[in-house]
């Protein structure tokens, strides 16, 4: 098969995709935009959002900016030229590697901030069109969530070819080798949705901890009102927590995919073609399996999203309608990753592979359905995980904790049996295929199948908050009861969307790691000319770099953790210094009517406290990799050279052990605790209110317990949980691009 | 070097460390047991502690029959004779190895019993001491820990040497395959260990958390007042919890340790010889040397134990004079170690290995140093991370519970590169010590100088329950406040001293850890006849392995917390039904003068609990590694056939990693959190009790909040986390006596 037609393949779909996300943003952007007060606040969250990510996007840019002169230098000039290098000087290698690297972060900077611009305009536009049609409102708000998840994927698919047809045009590097050259587009990428991921993460759990421990908690006013000057705050959270970070975060889960996936396509067909087991297509054909198999999903994706409607009653759960949109483009990302298989895995001496890759696509595609079901049995109010906390609650916060962190901590060992089940089938899958060593690869194709409707997957995500600021705008603009009605209803299944995807990434970033790991290895072999065939746990090198691994995520979460307790200290701080003045009766807060609360100097805060949070983590997390790697290549004398790689190696995949399991854990407790406190919301345990003897109304002592278990959970379900997502891939990226400095 | 002189000094050691328990056991039993009322309550916890440890043996020991049958039968009919066992008939090789479990477990549970029926004899004596002598106080509650701390290593010491003298008399197994047969001693400790830490455990933190949240917070009576009808409850815990649970779980420390190493310097000390590196002493001679070090580790802790003592005006520290005891028992280990070494390790032709090896053993000493100043750092209020604890309690009990888990996860790193460190340097002197391949044997020496003090140490930690008994005992017969003071200053002790042998718990847990699965891989090469030299993480089977240990970790710590969780809640409903009928002023229970609470029910209900929850958790990890070994060997068809034994490898290790990184992040978040409370108690952010501007005292919700963490803290702390340290050394011997099942 010939490299360009498959290139004009993959970066067409591309730029179909892009202008189908920009199709769809001018579709929602015509939408009307209500009220001059709805727009008041919209305004009003747009720009908070949009300083912050400017300033957010400042300062990495900086940080890229560093390391981009440091890959330069270190591949330049420090590390002399090896007989396996891919490229005959160190400036050609340093000179790709930057430049790959310089591209992935900047796609993902644009992928993040042209997503939010496009959700903080959806959000005004939804709530509009709630005060007459939820059909239009849940329409704008998948198809504004949708701009994001085309671009991401789009965008991370055309940087991937678009660098490859670069390489092949620009240098004579042989075609199977030219992933090794871009692998830094995908540590570009992740290292952006690290600090997108923290620093959102911190910003929006900080500002929703502070508002509600001093509105709803000290002054008792409701949740989202405008009386609180925290709650733009919280607000803009949803917007650059949310929807930029976990763009960024699927970005580069794409980009290191497609990458890893070409290195072991590329390896598993050379393999295959020396032993007498050519393709149909060719090698090439094999290394763009990943690339086909993905733009095909694109368009799966993009007839998935068009077709999503309520019934004309509006009866129907929104969900339903999501959902069914969801099982038509799984539909038609398998057809497509059926044909992609038979056209470019069909080998003549082993009839059986294709359809076997085929069905390692399906295992990918089931890990992620039952990954999501777990994650509803564990975190909705209809199962007794959930029930277990609120009952708890009845006795108080600290066996709510206990409860919940019981819940937590049980959640994993489900999801651990699928991801060993998976991995295990799709290895015997590909093993079994006729051809030799191809067990890795079907690793790798169960991956592809399980991020082919990653697009879709991800406007479901930012659907979630765009409702949720939606709502706040219906809330806060004070409209009629049958508004807000819609706009819960829409939130809810927001809520719903937003811990799903949390599985589908935490089951992505699994499967991932391992691909990539097994991508590192090959990198490894390929530059020391000595094949790295083992990571053995029983040497103690490489059992201490494990151990780091694994202390490396708990350190991680503890500092995303802290860092939000403090922000969220100072907001408190804040709203008490405004409200000091105020007129109180019994120590109740007496608003007078002209009260106008400072949105600005919170959001001002939570900002800058953001941004300097998230620096120590984000770094951490990228030099502790080099310096395990650097260190015991210097201070290490083994026989064996490959001792350093091997040590980086067990902390890859410990750390990712460690992450994947931690991530579980404080996504699905924090999801847990929220949903037992929403649950005694709806009158379970007393309610929010009890009435006492004498008819007045009092707080429910169960449900101030259960808001402490909700409040612990926001930054472990938003901060920690989703970075450490990032954390796990950002570990693999910065191994591959950085394993030929540790050999 | 004789077998039979080596074997007689370690014989007569262990004798003479049981004839030195025996005599404190009488010198404590002297002493006088003070008023009428306080044996009134001395009794009514003995007679609960009692009932409970019958109990809870009587299910431990049908536990053990079961698994005894089960290896008798898997052993001697249905695993096929091998060309490498170390004995020719099945039969005989099944009797050795069920032989050795049975008196591993019955040991186990004999040291356990006799520990505690010491120390419940203690706290009384204690109690009644500090009516006139805080040094007499003192050393009676060290002494009687002593007793336990003894009998603990001396019986194991005992058991090792023992079993080896049968083998060796009544077989004609070679002297170096004598280690592989008595592994069961190990496995049979640890098994009894496990379950009697967790019934424990699970007893001594729902009493705690019943008796905290019912009596303290909702009856508002202080702390161990008589009026609760669950305060023996948890009095008795502290015996069944901290006494009987940490000396099971320190027995099968020693015990696997020593096997361990043993095995591990068989082979050491074979192919130094093969290689031209004869030892002085002998293969024997290395193969005794762990016993020997340990023989000599007994005396240095009795002369430590017995040279403690206070000035005569009673102002010092108490904490300082148990210190200085253990430094003398340290410098005394130390030196028999060094003589040890010289006698037993020396080669002509590698005349550096034997003081390489020593130096390894001070390696061992001073990482158990240093995990005690991190403990101390993350745990006591003089330093910043309690304090920031306390902080956040402040804003309420979610902060509290926020900056708790932030103290928790943080804290785990500098031990991390402690250990990291220590396992480096070892093996690397180990490797330069002139002999070939003695790099682990290096960190197998850094374990046993960190566990030569091991008797000591457990001495320190039965203090802890003790002195807590003695202050409850005081404080319920209502001796005066200068006698309080006393029994404060020791328990305030104790609670340190806990804390303490919790990190160096950890800290050789870890060590020995390593140790072990070297021994396993040694094992498994013998008995495949062929050599394991790698647990791959890199091959899917054994990844998946590895995922399921760390998964194990996790699952087995939720059903530890939740186990009290509910136990807890039993509790409060019964106390809540007593004190149903009492009459009542504005809410505030007005307890009749002859107000009699029923402490009976209260232990009994707690009994049924621990007992009932224990087995579950139990059971899981002994069945995970069997299962995973078992299903992997039947249905993984590799052309390696060693996988399924490398996959349980991976499993050990990576279970062990993330075991040590939770039980640190366990127990010192757990101690952060206590100390915190204690901390605002001693008035920092206003302290207990609030004055209100009309002159009324007011409880400080800032205490409260830190009471919830407290409350968090205790099962993380007490329960789940010492339980993760036997989990560690039961997946570690459970493995070495299973691995040839798994060949």
């Amino acid at each position: 098969m010939s490299e360009a037609l498959l290139l004009g393949i993959v970066i067409g779909i591309s730029i179909l995709g892009l202008i189908a996300a920009w199709a769809l943003a001018q579709w929602v952007l015509r939408r009307p935009t209500g009220s001059e007060a709805m727009q008041k606040i919209s305004n009003a969250i747009k720009e908070g959002a949009e300083a912050f990510l400017r300033r957010q996007n400042r300062t990495i840019i900086l940080l890229a900016a560093v390391v981009a002169a440091m890959l330069f230098i270190g591949y330049g000039f420090i590390r002399s030229h090896r007989e396996f290098d891919p490229v005959a000087s160190t400036v050609e290698m340093a000179a790709w590697i930057t430049l790959s690297f310089v591209l992935g972060a900047l796609c993902s900077v644009i992928a993040g901030y042209v997503g939010m611009w496009v959700s903080i305009r959806s959000n005004i536009r939804t709530a509009t069109a709630a005060l007459t049609s939820l059909n239009d409102a849940l329409r704008i708000a998948l198809r504004g969530g949708a701009v994001s998840g085309l671009l991401v994927v789009a965008m991370s698919l055309l940087g991937v070819g678009g660098l490859y047809a670069l390489v092949s045009a620009f240098s004579d590097v042989a075609e199977t080798q030219i992933p090794l050259l871009i692998v830094g587009y995908g540590f570009g990428a992740s290292f952006v949705a690290l600090f997108a991921q923290l620093g959102g993460g911190i910003y929006t759990k900080a500002a929703d901890v502070g508002a509600d421990l001093v509105g709803k908690v000290e002054a008792g006013i409701p949740e989202d009102d405008p009386r609180n000057p925290a709650v733009i705050a919280d607000l803009v959270g949803d917007n650059v927590g949310d929807c930029a970070g976990r763009g960024a975060d699927l970005f580069e889960s794409t980009a290191a995919e497609n990458i890893g996936a070409m290195i072991l396509g590329a390896s598993l067909a050379a393999t295959a073609d020396k032993a007498g087991y050519g393709f149909s297509a060719g090698v090439v054909g094999v290394m763009m399996f990943p690339l086909i198999a993905r733009a095909f999903g694109i368009i799966a994706s993009i007839i998935g999203i068009v077709s999503v409607r309520m019934d004309k009653e509006e009866k129907m759960d929104p969900m339903e309608a999501l959902n069914r949109g969801y099982y038509i483009a799984v539909i038609l990302a398998m057809i497509g990753f059926a044909g992609a298989s038979y056209w470019l895995l069909d080998s003549p001496n082993a009839p059986a592979a294709w359809w076997h890759f085929f069905l390692c696509g399906v295992i990918g595609v089931m890990t992620s359905v039952a990954f999501v079901y777990i994650t509803q049995y564990y975190t909705e109010y209809r199962y007794s995980p959930v029930k277990r906390i609120a009952e708890a609650s009845v006795t108080g916060p600290a066996t709510n904790i206990i409860a919940g962190i019981g819940v937590g901590l049980e959640c994993v060992w489900m999801p651990t049996l699928v991801m060993g089940a998976a991995l295990l089938a799709s290895y015997y899958l590909g093993a079994s295929s006729g051809l030799p060593h191809a067990g890795l690869f079907g690793t790798a194709v169960a991956t592809m199948g399980m991020l082919a409707t990653a697009a879709y997957i991800l406007a479901m995500d930012t659907f979630g908050p765009i409702t949720d600021n939606a709502g706040g705008i219906v809330e806060m603009s004070q409209q009629p009861e049958e508004v807000r009605v819609k706009t819960d209803r829409l939130d809810s299944v927001g809520n719903t969307t937003k811990a799903l995807t949390k599985g589908y990434a935490v089951g992505s970033a699994a499967l991932a790691a391992f691909l990539l790991f097994q991508a590192y290895m090959d990198e490894v072999s390929h530059y020391a000319g000595q094949e790295m065939h083992s990571v053995n746990l029983a040497n103690p090198v490489v059992f201490v770099g494990s151990l780091i691994g694994a202390a490396l995520v708990f350190l991680f979460s503890a500092m995303a953790i802290r860092a939000v307790g403090s922000a969220a200290q100072a907001i408190i701080a804040e709203v008490r210094r405004q409200y000091a003045k105020l007129p109180r009766l019994n120590d109740i807060i007496q608003f007078p009517a002209d009260f106008k609360p400072d949105y600005g100097s919170c959001v001002d805060i939570v900002t800058r406290a953001a941004l300097r949070k998230m620096v120590a983590p984000g770094l951490l997390v990228v030099v502790t990799p080099i310096a395990v790697g650097l260190i015991f290549k210097v201070f290490i004398t083994e026989t064996n050279r490959l001792v350093a790689a091997e040590a980086v190696a067990g902390l890859l995949m410990v750390g990712t052990i460690c992450g994947i399991l931690t991530a579980l854990f404080l996504n699905n407790g924090g999801g847990a605790w929220d949903n037992a406190k929403k649950y005694i919301e709806t009158g379970a345990h007393g309610g929010k209110y009890l009435t006492l003897k004498d008819g007045t109304k009092a707080k429910n002592p169960t449900h101030g317990a259960a808001v402490v278990g909700d409040t612990v959970g926001d930054p472990f379900k938003d901060t920690a949980g989703p970075s450490l997502h990032v954390l796990i891939k950002l570990l693999s990226t910065i191994t591959l691009v950085l394993a030929p400095l540790f050999i």
